[in-house]
């Protein structure tokens, strides 16, 4: 058999559902996928996250890279082997890192907050930048993301895209989206090349769409994606600024998508965005928010649980667990939440252990959102087989 | 029946096997007792820190005095409910971080490290202190650190003692221990109090032994000890400056101590030093050295294990993953070790956590350290059981 291989199982107007085959296991759609961004999820062991039923770990070609470089992974057997997890593994191709550093995060560009200055030059080449380790001048160019992604030996990886901000004119979406094709191309044709060092037979790539908000650039992204050979689609490029703008540019992007390919939105985490994109279509969605929401003293929650919260967080998607209100509160998080932060500790304790900078607090944290979005996701899945979303949706997100 | 409860089970010139009975389960001796210091040892969580077989968690009174409050601790059920934890609890009486912020610890002392300058004022009342949190001035007397110390409820808690630098004056070292003597007959009778607030009926008070390293004091101590009713018996003062002075001060501590109660030795966690103390009757340690160790790059490694191994670590108890000759050590820390960490991470996955600054490095080497000093002790015991400590010691210390 070839892997990976996806199949859908079943479609309906609240979503699909399907399945990644991969050569290190099932993944069941819609899934969602946590970011183990330097090979490790901050402060939780890798034999913990399997225990919590993690279904995807998706690391970072650009950290990876740096350090402690994909030479040194690959003779690991891979980056799945060298963290120690045995299920299915993605890549990103380095690209949202490098832009993301040069441009400043799209948060930062939405918020006004002023940008960062890191050196970076792009050309048709590729992507020039300094290492944020020793100052190294890099170049990342298509061949040479899938070429580190390769050696990364993970089972899905994607090519080199440029992210462009926020609000850039239609002329520079455009010209940016013709050089990231052209990218497609040429990562293309490298990780089709039969004597790669690194070739992989299991291995899977996605194209990414391109377009940010215009609709006539949308379409010609997804011809020219629907045009090639890949395994699955990325929806890249700008969303917009609001949950309202991404549903329509969603909207754009997934009209002509072929559909038998699995489908990932990148970088969306919220509750209620995934809700929304799995009833477009989307399959599998990766963030970093459930993670660094717990390291930050957040602790994911369903809305209107606890019948006598009070006002001032009842109706949010997360708690904030440094707040005083909770110096007493000897409740777990969620009273019926079987992962083991709620199984043994109380707010209270949680609590403390913020206000004591504790490192144990993120941790503990961190195993409850991720096992709040793999119960979520399974209830998601659940929620479509048995024709019953509007009761997953409304448990969830509390409307 | 009433618990704590000791039984000395078997007395060879190896030491001594027993058992410490409390209410929150049964104590194998020897053993040694991790520092959970704020209620967490940092950045494991509670329930992984049961599955790697630990026997107890020795709480530090200082802190949870100041953060959260002894009350909010009480409300919680005491210091194990508080923080998730099922086994038996011990906690300390809070001079020991008093006093060694007011003078600096031992090891700076003999470092010739600067001394911190805090504020600290002993009297025949108690230790006045400012707390660290927040500027408040309190005074620590030994009737305070029994009442706190009932609050938290551990299972065993310790009388209030000061703790002298090590190179003081035979005079000093005198006075100070004739105050500790008054200090613990205090603490014995605010312990004895039927109408205290936070009397508990399953919790045993240990006495401190003193004297420096001056042996007509250590008689002197000792004598006293054994006359007052404590559950057990901690070894406290000076130890001296080396192993062979501390070998020299426990033979004067240990001579008379009534042999019917548990004794404990405090702060000492070397390998060498616990297999010198069991052989001398000591029952119990706990020391912070095997998860400091492990938060900062080290591994506990049983010495001459690989036969391959580099000559500058080899012969040490430890090994420091951050070094560079880790990087493609693509071996587990221990091949015959069946922790956690080392069913699933090699060194140079390990070594590139640590030099990405990643708190999951950490985690994992307190994880393999608990673990190692866990399985060491079931060693030694049954080494005493079967008689065959030489075979032990030498597999454990490489000599």
């Amino acid at each position: 058999m070839i892997f990976p291989k996806f199949e859908v199982k079943k479609t309906t107007s609240y979503g699909r559902l399907g399945t990644i085959l991969t050569a290190h296991g099932k993944i069941s759609t819609p899934s969602f996928f946590f970011c183990s961004t330097k090979a490790t999820i901050k402060g939780v062991d890798t034999w913990i996250i399997e225990k919590l039923n993690t279904p995807v770990l998706l690391a970072n070609t650009y950290h990876l890279m740096l350090h402690p470089g994909a030479d040194v992974v690959a003779d690991a057997g891979g980056v799945g082997s060298f963290m120690g997890w045995n299920g299915p593994t993605y890549t990103d191709s380095g690209g949202y890192q490098i832009f993301s550093l040069g441009y400043g995060c799209v948060s930062q560009e939405i918020k006004g907050s002023p940008r960062s200055k890191r050196y970076l030059k792009i050309s048709e080449a590729g992507a020039e930048f300094l290492s944020y380790r020793d100052g190294s001048k890099w170049c990342l160019t298509p061949e040479l993301s899938i070429h580190v992604q390769q050696a990364l030996g993970a089972d899905c990886i994607f090519t080199l895209d440029e992210c462009t901000p926020y609000h850039i004119s239609y002329e520079h979406t455009r010209a940016s989206m013709e050089q990231s094709h052209r990218w497609a191309q040429r990562s293309l044709t490298a990780f089709l090349k039969e004597d790669s060092v690194y070739k992989k037979t299991h291995q899977g790539l996605y194209g990414i769409s391109q377009g940010g908000i215009y609709p006539e650039l949308r379409r010609v992204s997804v011809d020219f994606l629907n045009s090639m050979p890949f395994f699955g689609h990325g929806i890249g490029g700008s969303l917009g600024k609001t949950s309202v703008e991404m549903r329509e540019v969603l909207d754009m992007a997934l009209e002509k998508l072929c559909s038998d390919r699995p489908i990932h939105l990148l970088g969306i985490g919220k509750i209620e965005d995934i809700f929304d994109g799995i009833a477009k279509g989307i399959d599998t969605f990766d963030c970093v928010i459930p993670t660094r929401l717990g390291r930050h003293g957040g602790a994911l929650i369903r809305p209107n649980y606890w019948s006598d919260a009070k006002e001032d967080y009842h109706s949010r998607s997360s708690i904030n667990l440094l707040k005083s209100c909770f110096k007493n509160d000897h409740r777990p998080i969620d009273e019926l939440c079987s992962c083991p932060t709620c199984l043994r500790y109380t707010r209270a304790y949680l609590h403390h252990l913020i206000k004591s900078k504790e490192i144990t607090a993120g941790s503990a944290l961190t195993i409850h959102n991720i096992f709040f979005m793999n119960t979520m996701m399974e209830e998601i899945r659940r929620g479509i087989d048995l024709n019953i979303m509007p009761e997953v949706r409304s448990k969830w997100l509390g409307r």
